[in-house]
């Protein structure tokens, strides 16, 4: 992790400060309907019918969606790159060559099942931002850039967020080589059958470092995942924090049988073990008074699968979160010990394995002013709030000063088909992304702003 | 279901009581070993590396085992048919042209990583037998058959015993249309594409229909698939009863969510209520108070399968199994009304169907006095028993007289790769199998049997 670069954001604070008063106001021409157009374009590569979309890392309809976006990286007047992680870059290049981007992006990818906006419209929506400035002949001093993550959600191998972990350099080589698909693939085959990768896991992962030095600051465009913008009327949510979240995976194991012919008696059926588990995870969240913690079993595979067998193993992944990393931790001790106690009393194996502790992030103060400046600018109504959910943002923060925009959803759906944004709400955060990155950015033509 | 049987079973067993002492001992040779290896070739038919063996209905496999079941058949000196469901016989023709055959099998499909004598034992057995007392030159009155029935197990179209459903003419057309493999793919459309059905389901069903009038006896060789013989040291079960199965398929919908956004207060978890009906389902079963109550979720499908989102399908099937048919509904009654109530409690929507609730059946006096007299003719131990696992008799029995033949299986292990029941357990079972056939059959050469 770098570290130096707080002392310097707290400079910079100060000068945007005094700067952006001064700054002219930005006319941009952002069409939200263009940007819904393009993500129902987007949805179309999926392999679960629409509206459903199902969109799994390297698969043929995410390779489809990746040259997708770089016909529309291509077609905003960006430079289009790719890293050796399969990270995707559209890049508007600055006045000043060699300065620190100010970045921006979202993911692609989509769980099984899932619907069309989560993640996307930090992508297609940083393009239309960063299309919208270059069409308004806005000249930035630092490049800016747009990046579509690789594989943000867990589906394929089981870990979240490859592509930015591995630019903040938090993921180890031997750990990503263990997360092998349901098929076996490591990460580093699929990789290469997909046109990315390098020889070595250490050079793929040395291929998508990012430092302080080229990227200065972080914000990212999503849609809130959660109920609260909409239940408040507020137009833009600026991002405070993001809890911490956490992953374990739990195996029961028992000996099977008949399910005519195994006597209850005689059974320790891997299933039932499960299922007290999981009862327990969601009595452990709400035991702790708070409604920040959560925790939830999502990934459930009871085997074998057959009516007339006694289940003999059961895997569970449970993830557990919270904005206050301690709180989260005694949760994540009491299901663990919880797994041993059932095991012992049911006369199943067991193992516990936890598969990340990610520490929660807090925005960027100084990148959390030039949003506020943003919304301000554009006269929007908006609150505070923090993430609960997971995001690229969380690793970024640990490269260079990070904060989100979060715009509303309906009914706080997300990771469910019928996941819905407006496409006034989408517009709207467009225009506080772009003018956020504007004031980080600075413009080469203002007089006032060339010190940055 | 033919009803005429009875009588003229009841007069048979008279004739059967007075003829049996005078026949004159059968001496055949049966090398268990070379069923164990004909079985552990049957093995390798398998879409799971052993031990496992998972053999699904008209898969490639299971058309690889259905080709050597042929091939078997035929080195015994059997005559191979197949009927429009698939059902596969090997006839050993008797003195008497005309009358009723004497039936045996069992069934050679395998659940996802079962092992390798369920069922098979029963087939490869059976054959053995035929071809033992052929080798014999033992000429029977009636023709002697050994049937390797249909889709036993329930995998593919979730449900079970499709052969001998169809042969008991208790299976519907129009149900059997509606039970579609996880493709879409029909029944039709798979036996057509295996090389059997016909052009419609009513000419399949019908292509396959057995009665009273072509089979005289039925009888059975399994594993016992439950640990009794083993620990009480008895080399072969009479199988007096079948428990009454039934089975239900429960599902539970909520709206799902981000594990990360949607709080704990906000949700309606579809896996929490199947947990909760799920442990409620051992509850009811072990409440009864009877060992012979038994109630197993075996399947569990919990969607979308990802560590970050809230569940928001669950579907269980439940088998609820009971010696006695009023206490097995009383079960299925309860675990319905509980699904409801949990349900409302966790306000997810619900559905419950009944997927099948079969009669048990009670094996025929005169086929037990058969089983029972080769028992005591080669001398080996025995007990009573019924069985708890579903088999092809249970509707073999609405078509003749039936019984079953049980013989030992390691720890009462069942459905699991490490399955094993010895080549000496396997001799014993088909010897008696082969002399009760031969009871039931009549020795053509024996003056005294001939009124047969
Ligand atoms: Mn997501
Ligand atoms: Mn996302
Ligand atoms: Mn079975
Ligand atoms: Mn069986």
């Amino acid at each position: 992790m770098t570290l130096g670069y707080r002392g310097r954001a707290a400079w910079s604070l100060l000068l945007l400060t005094l700067a952006a008063p001064t700054a002219s106001p930005l006319k941009l021409a952002v069409d939200g309907q263009t940007v819904v157009d393009q993500l129902t374009k987007l949805a179309t590569f999926t392999d679960d019918p629409n509206p459903a979309v199902t969109r799994i890392l390297f698969t043929e309809n995410d390779m489809k969606a990746r040259s997708y976006i770089k016909q529309l990286m291509a077609e905003a007047g960006l430079k289009v790159r790719e890293d050796t992680m399969g990270n995707i870059f559209g890049v508007l290049p600055g006045a000043n060559p060699n300065a620190a981007a100010v970045g921006t992006g979202s993911h692609c990818d989509a769980i099984p099942l899932a619907g069309m906006y989560d993640g996307t419209v930090g992508v297609i929506g940083g393009i239309a931002a960063l299309g919208a400035l270059r069409k308004a002949n806005f000249l930035p001093a630092r490049p800016l850039e747009v990046v579509m993550f690789t594989s943000e959600e867990p589906t394929r191998f089981g870990l979240s967020c490859s592509g930015s972990r591995a630019m903040a350099g938090v993921l180890d080589a031997e750990y990503l080589d263990s997360r092998r698909d349901e098929n076996g693939t490591s990460y580093l085959e699929a990789a290469a059958a997909a046109g990315y990768g390098a020889g070595s896991y250490e050079d793929m992962l040395k291929g998508a470092r990012r430092t302080f030095s080229d990227l200065s600051y972080f914000v990212e465009l999503h849609i809130e995942q959660g109920p609260l913008l909409e239940q408040q009327g507020q137009q833009i949510g600026v991002v405070t924090a993001i809890a911490a979240p956490a992953a374990l995976r739990v195996s029961f194991s028992g000996d099977g049988g008949h399910a005519g012919a195994q006597l209850m008696a005689w059974r320790n059926d891997a299933s039932l073990a499960a299922a007290e588990l999981a009862l327990f995870v969601e009595r452990a969240a709400l035991g702790t008074g708070s409604p920040d913690a959560v925790a939830t079993t999502g990934f459930w595979d009871i085997s074998p699968k057959a009516v007339n067998s006694v289940p003999r193993e059961a895997v569970l992944e449970i993830d557990v979160r919270d904005i206050d990393g301690g709180r989260r931790d005694g949760v994540v001790a009491a299901i663990t010990a919880e797994a041993a106690s059932i095991a012992e009393r049911r006369k199943v194996r067991h193992t516990v394995d936890l598969i990340n502790r990610d520490p929660p992030a807090t925005s960027s103060p100084f990148v959390l002013q030039a949003v506020r400046a943003a919304v301000s600018e554009l006269g929007y109504s908006s609150r505070e709030m923090v993430s609960r959910a997971y995001h690229d943002s969380l690793f970024m923060a640990q490269v260079a000063p990070t904060a989100m925009i979060f715009i509303p959803c309906r009914n706080g759906w997300s990771h469910r088909p019928d996941e819905f944004a407006s496409p006034e709400d989408i517009a709207r955060g467009v225009k506080v992304l772009a003018h956020t990155m504007a004031f980080l950015a600075g413009n080469a033509r203002a007089e006032d702003r060339q010190e940055l």
